[in-house]
């Protein structure tokens, strides 16, 4: 069910779905209300007054009888429970105008759909592994053929099967399987990816099994590795599950496993490490899944250059090292089992070929589930994360580019950045007369820091309401309390301690802001640098397509706000949510995909920027808010002249 | 030099090589010289005179100073050094005509020959493995390329290599080899046996190693395991050496090994065995020949189907139950480490396919190496050991089939049968009026029992003596002691104790003949089966190959006597030695061999004894010497009725 929520004196109304809390309505409808505790009902700021209609909770010891009689309700412990009239008390209104041009709706971008039933009826599913059924003749005195040439002979002559190529470890399953069930059979079947290939009969089991084929998917990111089981029958995941990649130990970033992996046995604790993750990704999920182990008959892995290499055991030295070269960006199907991963020896890994050291597989899958190499349309590719990857392009050609866009975005190098886990801000609003913040948390719980989504927004809103300046300084005469200095550095409180999970209060630093300055900074310019190498502008471009966990929570014009974003429709911004992990599961389910993969590859012009002088300009000029040419801005630039002329 | 020995009063000549004992010129010959220590000059019994020429040694306490000065010399301690007239001491001598008509010289089988610079010429000197070196660009600011795509597409612009493909291990090791000698590197490339297949790349070294490309070719016997190491640059073998196959300890013939291999863990047991056995062959040969075990880029290996199962740790179950189906017959190329072979990843094991449960690849190894597939002539192809193979055909249609023959033919189930080493008899002549034995030995040092080819002689010359009749029983008229009866089975004393290594004397029984013309009954009929399947007699066949160790020594005339071999001329006899060993070789060495087997195999049609009915008919008429149909051996009849007619 969805209701219209009306909030007055503002009059603005935003559609929600039926249990929403109030405080997430006023935010979503870019309604300013005072809160702090992260939607706890804890601060008992958030009072409210419901005109009509029904909500569900609301009550709290912060509030009087006679409040409650009124009406009056806390906005963040109240859920709704049809259409509803709210007002916002008189108390913290000053300026009703001003309020009006106050930053907008949130609007995160819409989500990418990937349809199975439309690959089959494109003809695409085609899972590059496949298990085919054998009622098979048995040996007698008149025939008695070798057991592999009998089913190599019956597949040929029943199932119109060719090219067929086998390895040791099946032909030592044969001959106790074959006659398990009187000469009836399940082989399990790889798929060439190229037609003039070989189908390697890779699993024999007795009897049918043919119902029982599941393919693994797994993201192998520098943080966190995802794993998801796919029934290859259905094409539908059935089971997913995250963890930290445990090489994590031994540095943050790419640049500091690669350096670990270069001294000593350090290749051999990562690899082993990652494998580690892996394994008990893939046996949650798997639990998870309700399948068996020995049912998984695919693995299909995405990551950066790096991870890559360092899963497979590939020294990334050269990677750091100029001209920064990797060892291959192609790798063939090899077993599972090889490798380490706990699967059983049948199961074929196929890796997600990369372009570049800094354009990895994790990227292309990205592309390939994204589809834009298939299409007309000229797509701006970004993947948002400490490493920015862009890839701009459409079905006849393709450039990507990679920049080292430092931690901020993951709330790294922020004092009380986190990441997007319970107690993390996620999102604020401040008000623009008394710069008081209202903001709600992960989980609705008391805050303990600022995941990087919450960031983008907060840097927005201090910028928006003048609390800092386009070069993201503190304004030092506004005269409020929450902008104060400390140990010669200018903060601003944004929730008092006795609200926090911390001892201490939670605040944004000069510093902070900074370092998201020169994330976001490097990201656009990035942008703006592959753009300009192919001769385009942004207004040429018609879709954006956010690749990354990050994508699918950040507020699009908060985005633009900071200049993260180029400036263009929120309509025209698709998120993939883990473009690596749909890569992934897509490349389980269609051989057709396998292939296609290469030619992108082939395709993909890949820019250093280090080569392009031009990216140094840019970056400088995308070190303000929202940038220098503030011309690439005209709605930024229309909202914050409406706010300050109003102030 | 060679020699012209005249022996009188006989009027025999032979032509000899310089430093020949006298004795072996004798034997050569077919003339008798008592004889009973096996040349070491002993017995002091094969005193003989030369009459012209020279020689060197023969002396011996054993002549008296008046002998010497006369000329008598011990013949097997005298060593030809020019033409020489000998005269045989008529002490010994009772029936000159008769003696004529005694057993023809000694008659082996030409060697086939190998000729590597043949195969170069014909352009198939294509090693399924190559080396090439490549001088590669550096990688730059502006040419970033991956690694492993700098090396491929090097093959493909400078090279004309297409195809191409790769594995893991080749990939971990690009990175700082191709920087060790600034992209100056050699590729090692798996050639596919198809053109449609892919070139492996399995293996990179800096700089130019194109000159150290070796392989080893293995045979995996059921009692020996040999090695070669062959030069692939010169296609010559630089180091051979063979062990006994440790599995021997777990049964002697592959039904016990069967038996063993499916109890418990008794699969793992031979396999480890059987690995143990070839890495102490490869240490040893790779020694001999100078090299480093890392530059072995191939192994190309054959055995019967048991060995071969055993090796690649396949259960043979069902070889040894009806309808006796192999796993496979068929192996794909794998990674020689993989099943425990101590060489290095890189190198690549080539296993030779089989027909069937009882014609292994070894039998297709020694075909493949006598060339029979490739000519129009009809060929009979036999292999003599404990199992006899047969495979008859031409470049047209081949069929093979397989007999158990029993140990007999190496020495086994003869109370005084051994192997052929240091101190077995392996030939022998019997006086035709006296039955005194002359022998001769192995090293020439005292008997201490009887290899297979002396077997066969011994057997041959006791019929021809008529000191056994045509059933293989002995004639208890003769009256001379050494024959004689002990616990009831009658014997031939072939040395008193005194003259052998051992505490007994050395006789040959009738149980050991009865066993020896089992083998061979099996062995002829099996070939005589075979040839009446495809409607043939053997006078329409045009030449035999003989291959085991086995056809190198027998000597043709005995083999035919005993009716081993069908009665054909000696100069249509060839022998192939280690057909095995020397069909894995050529696989080595030319991948146009590769190509090849697989059509060999495929067109092989497999007959089962067991489902000819006639077999046994042929079986039972073969118990006898030669044969029941004494019309198949025109020329055997005509000697022994001239022996006969001359008593």
């Amino acid at each position: 069910m969805t209701y219209t929520i009306r909030f007055l004196p503002h009059d603005k109304t935003v559609e929600v779905k039926e249990n929403t809390r109030l405080i997430k309505a006023a935010m979503d409808a870019g309604v300013h209300i005072n809160a702090s505790c992260g939607g706890e009902g804890v601060c008992g700021k958030c009072r409210i007054l419901i005109e009509q209609g029904e909500i569900e909770g609301g009550i709290s010891e912060h509030l009087s009888e006679e409040d409650q009689s009124q009406g009056y309700r806390l906005a963040c412990v109240s859920r709704i429970k049809s259409d509803i009239t709210v007002r916002i008390p008189i108390e913290s209104e000053v300026d009703t105008s001003r309020l009006n041009v106050q930053a907008g709706a949130r609007h995160t971008a819409e989500a990418m759909d990937f349809n199975v039933d439309e690959l089959r009826q494109e003809g695409l599913f085609i899972p590059p592994v496949e298990k085919i059924y054998l009622e098979m003749s048995e040996a007698t005195k008149d025939d008695h053929q070798a057991d592999l040439a009998r089913i190599v002979d019956h597949l040929r002559t029943h199932h119109d099967e060719h090219r067929l190529m086998t390895n040791l470890n099946l032909i030592r399953k044969v001959p106790d399987i074959i006659r398990e069930q009187d000469f009836k059979v399940t082989v399990t079947i790889i798929r060439p990816v190229r037609e003039d290939g070989k189908n390697e009969i890779v699993n024999i089991e007795p009897g049918d099994t043919t119902d029982r084929n599941f393919g693994i998917a797994v993201d192998i990111g520098t943080t966190t590795i995802y794993g998801q089981v796919i029934d290859l029958q259905t094409g539908e995941p059935l089971g997913q599950h995250g963890e930290f990649n445990a090489q994590i130990s031994y540095g943050e970033d790419v640049i500091s496993r690669i350096m670990f992996a270069t001294k000593g046995d350090g290749l051999e604790v990562l690899h082993e490490r990652v494998m580690d993750t892996i394994n008990k990704v893939i046996a949650r999920i798997v639990k998870k899944a309700g399948i068996d182990k020995d049912e998984i008959t695919t693995i299909t892995l995405a990551g950066n250059t790096t991870m890559t290499q360092l899963l497979l055991k590939i020294n990334p030295k050269y990677i750091r090292l100029a001209p920064y070269v990797p060892a291959s960006i192609f790798f063939p199907p090899f077993h599972a089992s090889e490798v380490g991963i706990d699967l059983n020896d049948h199961a074929v890994a196929l890796f997600y070929p990369g372009v570049s050291s800094y354009v990895g597989g994790d990227i292309i899958a990205g592309v390939m589930a994204s589809g834009m190499y298939r299409e007309e349309a000229l797509t701006l590719f970004m993947d948002i994360g400490t490493n920015a990857e862009i890839v701009i392009g459409n079905k006849d050609w393709m450039v990507c580019t990679a920049a080292s866009a430092g931690p901020a975005f993951e709330g790294g190098g922020v004092k009380f950045g986190m990441r997007a886990a319970k107690g993390a801000i996620e999102d604020i609003s401040i008000h623009p007369q008394t710069y008081e913040p209202m903001i709600m948390t992960i989980g609705n719980v008391k805050p303990k820091g600022i995941c990087g989504s919450g960031l983008i927004t907060l840097v927005a809103r201090l910028f928006e309401t003048g609390v800092i300046d386009n070069s993201g300084k503190f304004r030092q005469d506004l005269g409020i309390q929450r902008i104060r200095q400390t140990d010669e550095i200018w903060e601003y409180v944004l929730v008092y301690k006795e609200a926090t999970q911390l001892d201490r209060d939670i605040v944004i630093t000069e510093p902070d802001i900074d370092n998201l300055i020169r994330a976001k900074g490097a990201m656009f310019s990035a942008a703006q640098t592959l753009l300009e190498d192919v001769g385009l502008t942004i207004n040429e471009i018609d879709r954006v397509i956010l690749a990354g966990g990050f994508g699918s929570y950040v507020d699009l014009e908060s985005a633009i706000t900071i200049g993260l974003l180029p400036e263009i429709e929120a309509e025209r911004v698709t998120y993939l949510g883990n473009g690596s992990l749909l890569g992934c599961r897509m490349n389980c389910l269609t051989n057709a995909l396998r292939r296609d993969v290469g030619n992108v590859v082939n395709m993909m012009t890949n820019f250093e920027l280090a080569d392009t002088p031009s990216y140094m300009d840019h970056y400088m000029g995308a070190l303000f808010l929202p940038h220098t040419e503030l011309d690439q801005f005209p709605r930024v630039k229309q909202r914050i002249d409406a706010l300050r002329s109003g102030a």
